[in-house]
């Protein structure tokens, strides 16, 4: 028997900025506009929170159309939010405030650093906006997670960005008037993931929780805290699972099971918040099936994308 | 909070031509060449079987290109096949011997049918082939199986469609010369589904597939028999699942370890042939991690191919 496939890999990046703009509609279709003129680039979701005053955006495309998108983007947002004037819950350090680049097909964790780099480097030097790079494309460990980059946020920055340690990747030694700083890096695809359990006992929320997550002994790429959910009576296990591929979702669920068991409280349902690359979902497939040699472009579409 | 994402819905049928001839890679290439040449139709695989001296094409694209890549493969396949001179394990009919069209995004069944009854139409009047329609096509009961309407095969067809009971759906009510005849239909994608047992005793193979396959009493969309892996020393329940939304994987998967666990026996792995649909690896999913209000399109991939 002879078989053929053949495949053309067009490269699929995602990217995903927050702006510190979230109770302006008619400013953030701008924006969007503004990446939608750039071909090439897709804009596959956004979505606004007034009470966060901010603004998440997901874009696919290649490198050179994404970077163009980020560009115009920043310069609408440099030109329409003033940091001065922003309030809202969600902390942030800029105008475009955070800038991750993840590899989702036919690219390297590798092409997205080169990538955020790069892009720094032209937003520093026509916008005069300082950057710090993060996560996979920091080059120092004190400054890889976005939490310790952001603290004392816009209203800390001139005087933390004075320090030696906290001068910027790329961009002058202080901050954008209005714009602040902004963070840009590369990172794996996120998952937004919660397991609601069968109790309104928030401790037991809370000891899973301090259980699984990486700061306090759990899984490498597990964020995690026990809620409440206020109307509905019951507890959750909320988290963000930062590395799929090394910490798939499976496991993750059957821990917390588990764990839930020990307390004599059954996992009630879990949920997926916002987007999820099939291939998260596929790696549950295959293991509660037992599935064995089971390839990823046995998938359909992932066949039609990459076929002639 | 606003929350926008658009769609274009470009629809996708997939289309699996079985053509008889599985012995002359070039005469296969020049079939695969001819469909090639038509614009947006995409090859997304094929394979051969010289024992069967069957190829099996997998093509997927909108109505109007793949009827035109279809016209294209059988006229190169009525050039090209005499069924007088054809043997092979495989029972077949024709030259283009089945065609089922397949509805996987944006087009509902009754598009595939409508789509399967005008191809068969234009086949019978452009090449005097006689058509048969199946499955959800069919628009007679006793004319739905595949297996009922190729019963005789080539060589008994002068005789079949001669009785007015087999009265081709479209074309003359004698076959064609060499090409013999056509079954031309629609159904949902079909997944060919193994499940191995950590046993040699067949006895149990085969009484599970008994158990959980339509024709004796189980689902009412699954095919299955218990055969033996002679090199493993090992027995499977192999399976099709015909229609994966209403007979889904992970309750086949379920019912036979439930079966086998009934004589001692364990589920070793389980195997997934050839394509499968990501909707039904997301159910798997979402079924073992009790997933509550998941929708499709929150799979990044999913909203990659319908977002501006």
């Amino acid at each position: 028997m002879y078989r053929c496939g053949t495949s053309s890999d067009m490269p699929i990046i995602e990217c995903v900025p927050n702006v510190s703009e979230g109770r302006r509609p008619d400013v953030v279709e701008r924006f969007v506009s503004a990446i939608r003129a750039v071909s090439g680039v897709r804009v596959l979701d956004y979505s606004s929170d007034a009470s966060h005053n901010r603004s998440v955006l997901t874009l696919a495309g290649d490198a050179a159309p994404l970077q163009q998108a980020i560009l115009a983007l920043v310069e609408q947002a440099v030109a329409a939010i003033d940091l001065r004037a922003h309030t809202g819950e969600h902390p942030r350090l800029g105008a475009v405030d955070v800038i991750p680049f993840v590899p989702i097909e036919g690219v390297t964790m590798g092409d997205c650093v080169a990538l955020a780099k790069d892009t720094a480097a032209a937003i520093a030097q026509r916008f005069g906006v300082p950057v710090y790079l993060y996560e996979e494309a920091s080059t120092n460990p004190a400054r890889k997670n976005l939490e310790d980059i952001r603290r004392g946020e816009f209203e800390g920055l001139a005087e933390k960005i004075a320090k030696p340690e906290w001068k910027p990747d790329f961009g002058p030694a202080q901050p954008h008037p209005t714009a602040g700083a902004s963070v840009i890096g590369a990172r794996m695809p996120l998952i937004a993931y919660n397991i609601n359990l069968a109790t309104d006992r928030l401790e037991v929320a809370k000891k899973i929780a301090a259980g699984i997550r990486h700061s306090s002994g759990g899984f490498r790429f597990v964020k995690a805290m026990g809620i409440t959910l206020e109307g509905r009576r019951i507890v959750q296990v909320s988290m963000n699972l930062t590395n799929f591929e090394k910490t798939p979702i499976y496991r993750v669920f059957e821990v917390v099971k588990r764990e839930a068991e020990r307390y004599g409280v059954n996992v009630l349902e879990s949920e997926i918040v916002g987007l999820v690359p099939a291939a998260a979902m596929v790696a549950a497939a295959e293991y509660y099936l037992q599935l064995e040699g089971f390839k990823h472009d046995q998938v359909l579409e992932t066949r039609l994308r990459s076929a002639d």
